[in-house]
């Protein structure tokens, strides 16, 4: 096992109708709110009304930004972070998926820094200070209701690129499992191939004598994995859309990772993928996973014969090594096919034009990943194999 | 699932040799420091003179309060309270196990509180106030590094009570396994009891649907049951006492019952025992356990049934469930017994001329648990299967 330090003071605030509580989360923060959210769909489902509710009952000054992408884009972070200054916003409200979540984290440091928000994501500068944010979680997926992360775009040059810091933690998350009922189910799709993909970035390590993480990471695996399955069939289950929600959650607020060297190679190599086709993060994720997991098993097969075995059940009576790790592998793909996921680039309108470009991007600081470290010409051959 | 709140703020730095980041994660809070310690090991070992070296080089003034007992006395809290108001203390820096922990939490409640601290144990008066506190962790075993409770003994009047709040939660622990190599045999024992029974209290509950909290229970117990014997066969191992320490810390700082309904009931029965009889935490609830399971499996045992196929490899080919269910329980007790821990209270010097009286306090405030439902004769009849 690794050093390592473990803080996440992310208050999570979880069941159903919790945004009645929304007012009181806020109060301490100020009255000057920025409401964040996506294309409109809370309106449909009366979710604005009542988080508009609680902020008139707290008598907040509300202002809006709405219209956030999927792929949130440095733009509309930058029209988040003009209203901030203008209208001295003293905390920012989050309603919606990982995309709201993600511009938000965005616009609190952005705020407070006189240089470019895109600063963080090159390395270019540190997050040294945020407006304080809240969240209200529409969709089970990113996890970045319980961690200091996120991802935006630069349209004009086509990089996805990741900034994080302590300090843009959520404050408070409200978890209501309800709010996910009304997800598309290619949303939903999406939500469950990010969560595993997001286990599979700290599982996949050659980091040894870690038996709790291991055992943890398949927890959530195992969960999303069943409930995935339960909420498809039945987007009103609410106890499969509330375990999927708490899993998503546990993917990725610092549980699993303590210890351990993680790899986060497949979702660099999915960043350029969507930073130029705009495709869903759950998507690409799909596709390239499991290529990624053939390119590399033989580094340490052991691991992928446990993953084969804890996971997906596989009998490894009579087979060798490389059997059962395959088997593992080709389960994966089976059960992303099964749910409705793309298994191809070429399924999603995406073919070898820009292969070299994606691959030159993800290596553009070096090598990625730490399962094995893979070079521009890996990536490319794992963007090959995904076509 | 239930709904639940989960809030922890404290901040884990985990890994060899981290106490030497000590100075600089207590420098923002102050320079008149109260070092709270136990019997004086941390003398012998080395590790008092690395702490003081880390004061030193922050010009700290350091107060000291030594000799916290295994169950940490309200006595000797209220001589670190007077500590507390007589030097202007800042913070307090607790060296040691979960008694020095948990006293040096109530130290922290008490010194900003004009009453007695004994207020917080009966639930005369809510903590509104603490001192910030950090600690040094030797000794893998109450998780009370990452959550914001205590237990503390009156031995006046024989009670042992505990407290708890948000307010109290540790700002950081630093987690050296290295630290815990010189843990004599028996506290390891002690350690690695208290740690399963804990998981044991938010395991088996009647809430339903939480595939996940279910998992990552069972994941710590089986780190435990694993480790814990390595960390017996050798002491200096470094794996075995990374992994125990910190499932240890996992099994009690809110990973796992959040949306359970947790029990609780035998802790209860168990302070009992130990407030009159002063012997060790662990050690009691190593006699008790088992006992309470036998009690009262058939009020589900579905999940006894689990808990035995899942944790002890229990396999189920031809068995009725409560066969099944009562294997399970019979490999508890035979984990405990192989590492040494006690069976009876008769192997620790206790006789029946108490149990009547320890049913009554532990029922004080009406029946405990939840997974059943305890009455003062159902406690009593626990204690009697435990003679």
């Amino acid at each position: 096992m690794n050093a390592f330090e473990w803080y996440n003071p992310t208050k999570l605030v979880f069941g159903a109708d919790k945004v009645g509580q929304l007012g009181e989360l806020i109060e301490p923060y100020g009255k000057r709110i920025l409401l964040v959210y996506g294309g409109g769909s809370i309106k449909k489902t009366g979710l604005y009304d009542d988080v508009m509710f609680q902020l008139r009952n707290i008598d907040a000054t509300v202002h809006e930004l709405s219209g956030i992408e999927p792929n949130p884009r440095l733009s509309t972070v930058n029209r988040g972070i003009d209203i901030c200054r203008t209208e001295g916003i003293e905390f920012i409200l989050a309603v919606g998926g990982g995309s709201v979540l993600d511009a938000s984290k965005a616009i609190a440091a952005g705020a407070l820094y006189k240089g470019n928000v895109w600063d963080f994501t090159i390395r270019k500068a540190i997050i040294q200070d945020a407006l304080p944010l809240g969240t209200v979680l529409t969709l089970a997926a990113t996890g970045s209701e319980m961690n200091g992360n996120a991802v935006i775009t630069n349209w004009e040059t086509k990089q996805k690129r990741g900034l994080g810091s302590k300090l843009v933690y959520p404050r408070f998350s409200i978890l209501d499992p309800k709010l996910t009922y009304t997800v598309p189910r290619d949303q939903t799709v999406n939500g469950i191939v990010d969560m595993m993909s997001h286990v599979f970035e700290q599982y996949f390590t050659l980091t040894t004598d870690i038996p709790l993480q291991e055992r943890l990471a398949e927890s959530v695996l195992l969960t999303v994995i069943e409930n995935g399955e339960k909420a498809l069939e039945d987007g009103t289950d609410y106890d499969a859309r509330a375990n999927l929600l708490l899993a998503g959650t546990y993917a990725l607020n610092g549980t699993l990772p303590n210890g351990v060297t993680t790899d986060w190679a497949t979702h660099g190599i999915e960043h350029e993928v969507s930073a130029i086709y705009d495709i869903a993060h759950g998507a690409g994720l799909a596709i390239l996973f499991p290529n990624w997991m053939k390119y590399v098993y033989k580094e340490r097969i052991s691991k992928f014969v446990q993953y084969a075995v804890r996971v997906w059940h596989v009998d490894p009576t009579g087979k060798s090594d490389d059997e059962i790790a395959l088997e593992g592998i080709a389960a994966t793909r089976a059960y992303f096919t099964r749910i409705g996921a793309p298994a191809t680039l070429g399924e999603v309108g995406i073919n070898d034009e820009h292969l070299e470009r994606m691959a030159e991007e993800a290596t553009q600081f070096g090598p990625i990943g730490s399962f094995m470290l893979l070079s521009q010409d890996d990536v490319l051959n794992i963007l090959k194999a995904s076509l």
